[in-house]
């Protein structure tokens, strides 16, 4: 099982698996080919992968067997697992815990060939529906803190598989960069009673020249301090503090502007790489009322290098409203 | 000139360069040769550079001509500029302030077939001299609070040359990592009256399992919570606030640390990119006495996707444990 350590010199989490460990020699390959001879997520190839959790399946058909519209399963390497109680520990001057948390997989479609930019608005309504149901799933078991939604698309952007797919992972602490998060939404909220995440809102609707795309419930942008070339938010303009509170309507406008988001990426920057990330409210603990759940995605365009490693700043070379130019007049 | 921008969200600086902004067609180019035709930093080329803001070379020979042994220029395209006043503002909800720094290369041999591993033990401490050197320099400008010594070798570290160099940049703000750093040191001062990184030494000296390489001035380990396979601390024995104080002896014995740690590298990962940081206090203001300084080396060997863009935590593969064994036993 892997486990928590936590680095004295920055108070940061790190997850150090002990199991599969890697050596040298599984570094040394450059340049990988992810499209294997035969895809675990693929419809027929059902028993390559771990006992599904979850499947949008036509009733009367078996789990495990063709057929589904989505489907959902343990991710079959897991960064954590599900199998003990959270056991903290000093080592030492050092601090850590079990690698305790429970690692999902859900597969967008039966389609290999179709990226989650090329699926119809009702798939993408049907995966946003998943994502919930498995958030609220997952919330229930009261030791975890954190549910995280993720996506890796292509290679550089962390993808081991081709076949799209999106990963959840609950975690038993709050992240770091979500309690910097917490930190600012509520140090703004006590001196001005507002929600920062409406104000931004509400400042690029005026604004418009950081502007990508809008509908009646969201809206994306490229942020002001965007911190890699092309970064997007897309923010509810109705103020949720929790993901999981999103309606059917809602769904339908997230479906409606993730598609077009990820086309507009597409056709600008030739289908690049990217990471798409929901920002949530943490579960089963410290859970703040004036936080306002919200996208991000970056296209990986630029690397990550000694001055971001010292800094823990970055260097964006495109500014946000030359970027989201480029998006927004995109034929 | 590029300018700081603050994320309202995360209380995190971004720097944006409005100048030579970098358009969709920049990135397409997914593998770039960084062997040029001409190298700028070769003997003979010393007109490709900036004029240079010092060199070692034999009394008597002009500046930018050939004969020198180690020469430092300003970045042809830095960062940051230092043609102005430090100048912060507000835009609407958004706090910006522009990029004012100094931004400096030090070409570390004429040979441009030597990295940094390949140098002899004479050399590296030229190049370390002039580390210290800059640093000093750069401090005087009381514009600046902070001064990052950073290399990128590799393409994939981020190193657009292939001609072994190290990176200077002198900064206006401390950097968040670098106050994340000083909070937690503080924070232990305070509750122990003792300096965490000796208190890691001590430990690490007992426990040798994470142990790399050591000498009288330095020990380098893979540390407790590495965040990177094959990461590497090299700290210096004595409690120094500032890299800036390092004498000449241990600039001898630091030296051979970096040789040594660095051919381990390349004989167990087989040539990786990689970078160095040197974590020094800040200048100018807030200085932190019971800071220590350190080195901190990263092969490239994992990527940055969804799951740390969410969290702010990293997955590490290797045990510390595990990679030390490997750097320590290689011949």
């Amino acid at each position: 099982m892997g486990e928590f350590r936590l680095d004295p010199i920055t108070a940061r989490w790190v997850i150090i698996s002990n199991e599969k460990s890697l050596g040298p020699k599984d570094y040394k390959v450059e340049n990988p080919d992810i499209r294997g001879e035969v895809c675990p997520f693929c419809e027929g190839n059902e028993k390559l992968t771990p006992p599904e959790v979850d499947a949008d399946r036509p009733t009367g058909t078996e789990p495990d067997t063709p057929g589904w519209i989505t489907r959902t399963v343990p991710n079959k390497y897991p960064i954590l697992e599900n199998e003990s109680n959270l056991d903290k520990a000093g080592r030492g001057i050092f601090d850590m815990m079990n690698g305790v948390g429970q690692h999902e997989v859900i597969i967008e479609s039966p389609d290999h060939n179709k990226q989650l930019a090329d699926l119809s608005i009702e798939q993408i309504i049907k995966v946003i529906n998943v994502y919930k149901k498995r958030s609220i799933e997952l919330s229930r078991d009261e030791r975890f803190k954190y549910v995280l939604i993720f996506k890796n698309y292509g290679l550089s952007a962390g993808a081991s598989l081709e076949h799209s797919h999106t990963q959840l992972i609950s975690l038993p602490i709050v992240p770091k960069r979500v309690m910097e998060e917490f930190k600012c939404v509520q140090d703004y909220y006590a001196y001005k009673e507002r929600c920062i995440l409406c104000d931004i809102v509400r400042q690029e609707d005026e604004y418009r020249h950081r502007e990508v795309f809008d509908n009646k419930d969201f809206i994306a942008f490229c942020p002001f301090a965007s911190r890699s070339p092309f970064e997007i938010s897309i923010i509810p303009r109705k103020h949720k503090a929790y993901f999981t509170d999103i309606t059917d309507s809602e769904i339908e406008s997230f479906a409606k502007i993730l598609k077009d988001t990820l086309t507009r990426i597409k056709k600008v920057l030739g289908n690049p790489p990217y990471n798409f990330i929901i920002h949530n409210n943490s579960v089963n603990g410290e859970n703040i009322e004036c936080y306002h759940w919200h996208v991000e995605l970056m296209p990986k365009l630029s690397k990550i290098a000694g001055f971001e490693w010292g800094t823990g700043f970055y260097i964006n070379p495109t500014p946000p409203e030359l970027a989201s130019r480029y998006l927004r007049e995109v034929k």
